[in-house]
């Protein structure tokens, strides 16, 4: 009988996290067992599993005993701290947090374009920022044939990537402006656009130009997430990307305007086609019949929805795209789970002997 | 005594014709009367100017007899069978509809922008689309300064561009989402993305990637209002403009995140004090303390708001920014009175000899 594995889901009650349960239950992958981790607030809290009932565990340096593989989606601080515990303890780590994703020791991944990085891993596995990956779907099959010299790209981003209390905030602006008639600009908010900076602003009827904080160089992490990120998954710190984060009042979803410009002239048809037959991605573009990607009809899927593709209208290898799909699944949960189904594909689920990562 | 104007709004009881109104009131044109005229529906309703009960009145061939200025903002099917009429009447017609936009006897005038446009006029004035304008406002001091080759922008446009039925729509999903539960792709849409259209879909939580109906090239009409129109206000045909326009669940002001390159290499610390300095523009623009356009703060001025001015990260003539305006305001309302203001101040206001238009 093949191995089976045991599964740990570290940040098991938050937004990420509880998608991440729902894909491994529908997962092809062999699990022996699970447990759910989290912080020591929200340990007890009994959670499903397949129909059965598990106990939410507080993480600690111990809690990776005889599991062998973590999804770690609980911030960065949680996983810098104990993600080397992880493979310390002989599991494999898909970290879907910001923080180990430049580090050279460690793959960053979207199963579709650059699996083969898996085969070097160290035990930590990166999941790149949601925004980046669904770019990479959409992208990755121009790219391959078409070469990729520059993207620029402005983002309509849902606000259930600032987590549960993002969502919760949202809900609870939007019905003081529509219920109790509040001006948009002064309902109070406490946590977009950035839980860790200092102001706050409505997202209720609004359009945010700010996603995580800003940087030295005047754009936002989530901004150079998407230049850095990019760059790493194509292997090709040539690639120019300069990106625009914005925040927009969606629940589920993101959306991206995206303009390219390829290294050979790319016929419009053979950039569809191209597109329609890269997994994960799905063309759903026909303006005569207003067919284009929308975040309603994306949210809750796993694919890439990509429409609106379209030659520049002056630049000769210059081409626009509309590019949706579901923060928390592709751009999250499921890119996550697929990583470690990809690792079970290759045989790459094992302990590593030499530890990289510092345990603090 | 000065000459005082006999000024007609028609389109008196749209979302557009009521701040029509509201900027006249407030307007320094020396105003002797006013006559609100709309569709056979509207007439006979009583709406206030100044204090005064004024009574709608159908518009007519005949409506136009005595007046001297007419804003027009009825729909381009109204604009095309009356304005010339109004001329014939010895009128000076402002036309915010898209019909006589791009007719080569027709100025396209933003004040700040263009206003010399307006002393070889004809009769009639068009004023720009919304999502150009406040483009024009925020790009013009760069092009004086750096010259401007090329300009990528993508919009974050509100519902009430599309007219008051389409607020009370967007108003009427968001309730149905946040109050009774429904899902977004669920509910029920008659008007939005585009009234005149197929298929309508929903906004609420969601994002639209379609303004206006499609052309034949694949844009669609919203986008290629943006690139011929800024050619045109510009008057530079070499000008590179590709857009993508989207609707997204915001009432009031449109958001624009715009990469432009320019002629020569522009020190942002220049960009900003151009912009800064340029009437009509505010600079809102602090990383540090998270200041930066948002459009719950602009609705309601007039001004237009530039911020996220930053260097692109690889193109040495590449800047992006993020500009914000009330697209009923300064996108319509505003900037057809500030063009009524500005023909009395350069005494334009007169009638015209030649009928250039043709009579329907």
């Amino acid at each position: 009988m093949s191995k089976e594995y045991v599964v740990a889901v570290v940040g098991a009650t938050g937004a990420v996290g509880s998608r991440m349960i729902t894909m491994l239950e529908e997962s092809s992958l062999p699990i022996k067992s699970i447990k759910l981790l989290a912080t020591i607030r929200s340990a007890g809290k009994v959670l499903q599993f397949k129909g059965q009932d598990i106990t939410v565990e507080e993480t600690t340096e111990q809690s990776f005993d005889g599991v062998d593989i973590a999804l770690f989606s609980a911030g960065g601080s949680v996983s810098a701290k104990f993600a080397p515990y992880a493979v310390k303890s002989g599991a494999v780590v898909v970290d879907n947090t910001s923080h180990f994703r430049m580090n050279t020791d460690v793959p960053l991944v979207v199963p579709e374009v650059n699996a083969h990085a898996l085969d070097a891993h160290n035990g930590i596995i990166a999941c790149p920022n949601c925004s980046t990956i669904q770019m990479m779907v959409a992208l990755e099959p121009v790219r391959q044939a078409f070469g990729l010299k520059r993207i620029i790209v402005s983002t309509y981003q849902a606000v259930s990537g600032a987590g549960a209390k993002a969502i919760a905030e949202t809900e609870r602006e939007i019905q003081e402006v529509v219920n109790d008639k509040k001006d948009p600009k002064d309902v109070i908010a406490e946590i977009l656009p950035s839980g860790g900076d200092k102001k706050h602003y409505p997202i209720a009827f609004n359009a945010l130009p700010q996603i995580d904080v800003f940087t030295e160089n005047d754009y936002t992490y989530e901004e150079m997430k998407m230049t850095n990120e990019t760059k790493k998954i194509m292997e090709d710190p040539a690639i120019a990307v300069s990106a625009t984060c914005v925040r927009i009042p969606v629940i589920l979803a993101h959306s991206e305007s995206i303009y390219i410009e390829t290294e050979k002239v790319a016929p419009i048809a053979e950039v569809k086609a191209a597109i329609a037959n890269f997994p994960g991605a799905v063309l759903e573009d026909d303006p005569s019949q207003q067919v284009y990607p929308q975040a309603v009809n994306a949210a809750g899927k796993r694919e890439t929805f990509v429409g609106r593709i379209r030659k520049d209208l002056d630049a000769e290898t210059g081409i626009h795209m509309w590019v949706v799909s579901d923060n928390l699944l592709k751009g999250a949960a499921w890119n996550s789970v697929q990583i470690a189904e990809t690792l079970h594909e290759r045989g790459l689920v094992h302990a590593t002997t030499e530890l990289k990562f510092d345990l603090l």
